[in-house]
């Protein structure tokens, strides 16, 4: 490859948005940034670089070899944001601590993750989302799974379902089998990857029980409408398991009265990979995306660490996903109407301009000619660039 | 510092935004994105990071120290953009090859740049930007002047004014003055950061015949409306510094017919601190900030650099000094309405949230009480929060 090729390169996982992607992703943007402000949610925005301390305080350590790690003049390190929530937890803790509670909070912003890429994901990608703070009501949960929903539809997309879950429901069942931390940490992940074949094979590993096997095992077949529930009440026998299922049960009503419980399944086998998560979680799908569009959860401890105790949750979902979702499923909106080309004969120039200028405050799309030339290839080149219309001065 | 403090602080040079700035930023950008729309800009968008030998193709590798730079798995050195023109020269050298020209692009993006923060400027700021490629006509140039205009009236400043300069004529002088190169460096870094005490100095130390010397010094002074090009067309006796006033001369008449011309004044000492420029540059300044807002003009050799010979115009203005310039001129919109704040008493919930889902759908800006309360603390968190309504249903 000679030298020219590799100025021409971008790195592993990167890329540009040329004009219809990256119009598409500025309408999608701002829809969804109108969605938010509607909802009472105020836009806050944080550097792209923060020190990995920060970073990994909300996340944990294991993830910082997917940070993508620069050092500042002093030699401390610093990565770029690997999320939004962490972020935003430091600006809770740091710089909103005299506003009343609770806090509603949106992002619409870049992050970076140094890892294999996945369909709709690239190493930097782009997310949009809420934190919802100080509250620890059923409210909350269901306010953002709500507003999850009336991003996607904003969005344009008309067929996703949402699986939702309560990572307390597994941890109740796990202490109740009494099941050791290292084999809880295993079962998880088997559940998280959806590895059946694992899961099985981890769980006959134990010294449990014949029934305790049998339950943890269930686990992932706990999925689908209302029904679940009833199945998993009569699974959880301690209190915080139960608990979790109260939880559940209230945030399904309050999404029946917001109107949108036909996209809720339950899935008692969403954990999520985030080890912040502490109660509701939840992922968004849709027909054709091998991968969530979007999800999220309840955190009560990821503040606390950040020096404020406060209750949290909330959701992000990826525009990239959402772009590459409606594509597949043909829902992408055709790009933006442009009106005029205009072009002009030697000599007129000048009143091309004021005519360009004058269309432009009616506040029509215009492109303007750079010289002058013939009709046919002002025409052609109109044709090209998709404008509707040729105005042509002779 | 205990560690908790550690991990709330942020980088050197980076900033949060907070609602109230994150809601200026945003209607800021969505603005500037309507009106490149509108003059026939397409928007792209490039990654953060690319690999430096890229980014130096583009600015020199004398910028390369001011560079956030970060490694890839590979070991290649990649860096965080320093600024767009040359991102997106090499996305039309790489991915735009088969498009009609010219290429008429924007942008609005984060850039890096480790340096001494300056006013309105951080390490991590925000531009916004055009680049027209493929045409090496006056109208070209005209036509990115023109727009800045319109960039920075529909931002809502009132006050600023272009300073117009072209940095061929300034070759063009030290040429017939035949300066050596290393002595043309220093006078024209000395002319780009006003240093009329360097500049005498360096220019006395010379071995210029005396007229030579007394038109170097003059250069800085070569500012203010038309009249400042007939005493520059006295002093130009090369073909290239007359050229480069005949080009001035015809950008100038060309924002008259755009209306603009108004805020234009020639300043031959404008140079600008990239070594790309090759033709027309500009700068625009707004009382009171004593940076300029906006910067840009002709390229026309670095696509060469990037294996595509096409001439190229374009500018980029900062939004954080738009947005200091519209505080600090008292020109700074208030805050996005917020319309209705929703609470209730126990048992009210669900009527509450169909309520909110009405008002939302009517297009109201609406929050939702987390719990029930009473009247009097609802409408304490109304105020606080600015909600012009309270709806409290009992």
């Amino acid at each position: 490859m000679s030298n020219k090729d590799l100025v021409l390169e971008i790195p592993y996982g990167t890329r540009d948005f040329l004009p219809r992607e990256a119009a598409e992703k500025r309408a999608i943007e701002g829809k969804i940034a109108e969605t938010f402000k509607r909802w009472g949610y105020d836009e806050v925005a944080t550097p792209t670089i923060e020190f990995l301390d920060t970073l990994t305080m909300g996340n944990g350590s294991n993830l910082e070899s997917k940070m993508f790690k620069l050092f500042d003049k002093e030699n401390r390190t610093m990565a770029l944001r690997y999320e939004m929530t962490t972020p935003i937890a430091r600006v809770v803790a740091s710089r909103l601590v005299d506003d009343l509670l609770p806090y509603k909070l949106s992002y619409i912003s870049s992050v970076f993750r140094y890892e294999k890429t996945q369909t709709g994901r690239q190493c930097e990608f782009h997310q949009a989302g809420v934190e919802l703070i100080g509250s620890s009501k059923a409210t909350a949960d269901a306010e953002v799974i709500a507003l999850a929903v009336s991003i996607m539809q904003e969005a344009g997309l008309k067929d996703f379902q949402i699986c939702l879950g309560q990572v307390e429901f597994i941890n109740g069942l796990m202490q109740q089998c009494c099941i050791l931390p290292k084999q809880q940490e295993q079962i998880k992940q088997a559940i998280e990857s959806r590895d059946l074949v694992a899961l099985n094979a981890i769980v006959d590993n134990t010294e449990l029980p014949e029934a305790a096997k049998a339950m943890v095992k269930q686990l992932p077949l706990l999925h689908g409408d209302r029904k679940v529930l009833y199945k998993a009440y009569n699974m959880a026998m301690n209190e915080q398991s139960r608990r979790a299922l109260d939880n559940l049960t209230e945030i399904y009503e309050l999404l029946e009265a917001y109107g949108v419980a036909q996209y809720i399944t339950f899935d008692l086998g969403v954990i999520r990979d985030f080890s912040y998560y502490s109660g509701m979680v939840f992922e968004a799908y849709t027909p054709g995306l091998g991968y969530p569009l979007c999800g999220g959860g309840r955190y009560d401890h990821m503040l606390t660490d950040f020096g404020r105790a406060l209750p949290a949750t909330g959701f992000a979902v990826g525009i990239e996903r959402i772009l590459l979702s409606l594509e597949r499923q043909g829902l992408a909106k055709p790009a933006i109407a442009k009106n005029v080309y205009v072009a002009y004969v030697p000599g007129k120039q000048q009143e091309a301009i004021k005519l360009v200028q004058d269309l432009r405050n009616q506040g029509k799309t215009c492109e303007l000619a750079m010289s002058a030339c013939l009709e046919l290839e002002a025409d052609a080149y109109r044709q090209e660039k998709g404008y509707k219309e040729l105005v042509f001065i002779k």
